[in-house]
């Protein structure tokens, strides 16, 4: 950070602050930002292309402000008798997500999280100037009605996130949790940013929706879409939470590229979603694998899972990447996190990894 | 606005707004958000496919956190010995001034304009809880140092935004006087969205950068590049206002794709700025004509103009609508405001106009 030459001094919340930031390091196997492996096929970019390319006709215009028409193939996607007016997008779940926590938050109310949970979440809350409070998550990485009520006694949130699968540790929570939590008088954001990696995608919290207007599904296309360049997030909820959203957006936030892509996205998912199933595999299989080298990791039901414990997690993260291998250092002291690559890079990954733990084992194994 | 069914109400300052909106009018001639009416040219459009068909290959990963090319890109286009650690961009300049909203601004902290300006400013406050505080303009729309004075005494704002050319008036504020701007112990952010259509785009707020960390200047691409559609927004300044912008930004704010057709525009940047001189003459020409029908026009420096003073500025509003060209219902009591159009769009704006006015003098003759 320079140092800062105005007269006017950063807001007291950001000063030491270092700005989010996982390594972006190139040339090397990526599996930490729990990216889809699978770039585009040459059809898929074609449609994506094609799609941007008929958006830019008119590109000297403004977009339309709100996004109308991609709702609509959003709602679409989402069935469950959802309808444009029950859908919001913005340029990620995380401009999603401060949306709802400038209309529904800012100063003297409480955005919740259950931890260990998603590193961004804090970032909402500081930048809306909603307190941030948090409760513990079972020793598994669990929710249940004790930790739900735990927290609404000691904290009274106006608004709880409850991520699930959550991130980073995979755990899920099951439906009846997630119903017993829309029964607080909070708003309960459900974000199911990886819900299509899931054993049953179809139990989600969109089927509450009809019963509880104050539950909000946050959805992103970066992971199960392949999409996560393009940034496009959005929720489902109550047409009134929806325009909400409206009031607090700053006019044309989606740019006529963004909305074009998503819409071509969507109509092609065929492709994406048919790796969806294999991502899945892979994260069972790596489990399972990493089971068997004595480590733990937490039942995910994500496109990654965390491993471990080690004594001094930032030396096997060097010692993976010095392998050409990034993962994330992040979650659980002595944990790390890895993303499902392509068969390919989980061979890599299980290489690196033996070798880096073989090393150690000589190194110990000579005084 | 649907009535809200959450627990949880709206932030208070939101109850009762509603969303930002120029009406969205289609067939009709749009002259009422200051776009730029030239599309794209068939080789321009091929341009940023292509860009954009290449950022595809690997839409699957994040995009670069800090737009590093892009931010490169721009330097160079602004020059003045600028360098990528000077720049700054975001989804639309609303997004920049936000970034810089959030970081020097928030409660207990106020931010300046000088009336009458852009509607979205208070907006940036609003969702960022700064106050928001105003002088009014001279007369005329200018600035001079007795309002930056009057404004320092009455208010101390700790940042102000100095529109030049000023929307929607299109008034521009001498650089000696934002040269005295910049002496005050404020974050001076100078908003120059319309800046390349002014006499002399070179006496840009930007000669003070070296000597004023104090100053940032804000861009967009929406007006002299005619890419409204696209949302791409910049600043210039001290590298320590850039940092501060890092922290408050959303984690990968920019789409792969927004920074692929941002980058491509500004590597073919000959055809949309040989349309900025076209509409400079349009737009001296309209308010020369709008004088010769009696009408005040204040002197625009932009892509637009102000013309009024009516009685009734809705009714003539909706007389220009009926007629098929659709104006903004903006500034100063009585005024309307008109944005260049092309050649054939500016004849049909004349003649709706001279229709409308001709209408109403019968009316009134015929008691």
């Amino acid at each position: 950070m320079t140092a800062l030459k105005t007269p006017v001094p950063l807001r007291k919340a950001l000063v030491g602050i270092d700005p989010y930031g996982a390594p972006e390091i190139e040339g090397v196997v990526r599996l930490n930002v729990n990216e889809n492996p699978f770039p585009p096929s040459p059809a898929m970019r074609a449609a994506l292309a094609g799609a941007v390319t008929g958006a830019l006709a008119e590109v000297n215009r403004y977009p339309d402000r709100d996004a109308t028409a991609l709702r609509a193939d959003l709602a679409e996607y989402l069935g469950a008798g959802l309808t444009t007016d029950n859908i919001w997008a913005a340029n990620g779940s995380n401009e999603v997500m401060t949306h709802l926590a400038l209309a529904f938050g800012g100063p003297r109310r409480k955005m919740a999280a259950l931890t260990p949970t998603y590193s961004v979440y804090p970032q909402y809350a500081r930048d809306t100037m909603t307190a941030y409070v948090t409760a513990p998550r079972n020793p598994d990485y669990t929710v249940d009605a004790d930790v739900l009520l735990r927290l609404w006694k000691d904290e009274r949130p106006d608004i709880l996130i409850l991520t699930t699968p959550n991130n980073p540790t995979g755990t899920q929570t099951p439906l009846d949790v997630v119903a017993a939590a829309a029964e607080f008088p909070w708003l309960l954001v459900v974000d199911e940013a990886y819900q299509e990696f899931t054993e049953s995608p179809a139990d989600s919290a969109i089927t509450l929706l009809p019963d509880h207007p104050n539950v909000v599904v946050s959805r992103t296309m970066s992971k199960a879409f392949a999409l996560a360049g393009v940034r496009l997030g959005y929720l489902a909820g109550d047409p009134s939470i929806v325009d909400a959203c409206k009031i607090v957006r700053l006019p044309y936030h989606l740019g006529v590229q963004t909305q074009a892509l998503a819409r071509a996205a969507l109509a092609n998912s065929q492709e994406p979603l048919q790796h969806v199933a294999q991502l899945r595999e892979a994260c069972q299989a790596t489990q399972a694998w990493l089971a068997s080298l004595g480590l733990t990791a937490p039942a995910s039901q994500a496109n990654f899972t965390l491993f471990g414990p080690f004594e001094d997690r930032h030396a096997i993260w060097q010692a993976l990447l010095d392998r050409g291998v990034l993962v994330r250092e992040v979650g659980p002291a002595g944990f790390l996190r890895v993303s499902m690559g392509t068969p390919a890079e989980m061979i890599l990954f299980r290489e690196a990894l033996v070798d880096v733990l073989d090393t150690r084992q000589k190194r110990k194994a000579t005084p």
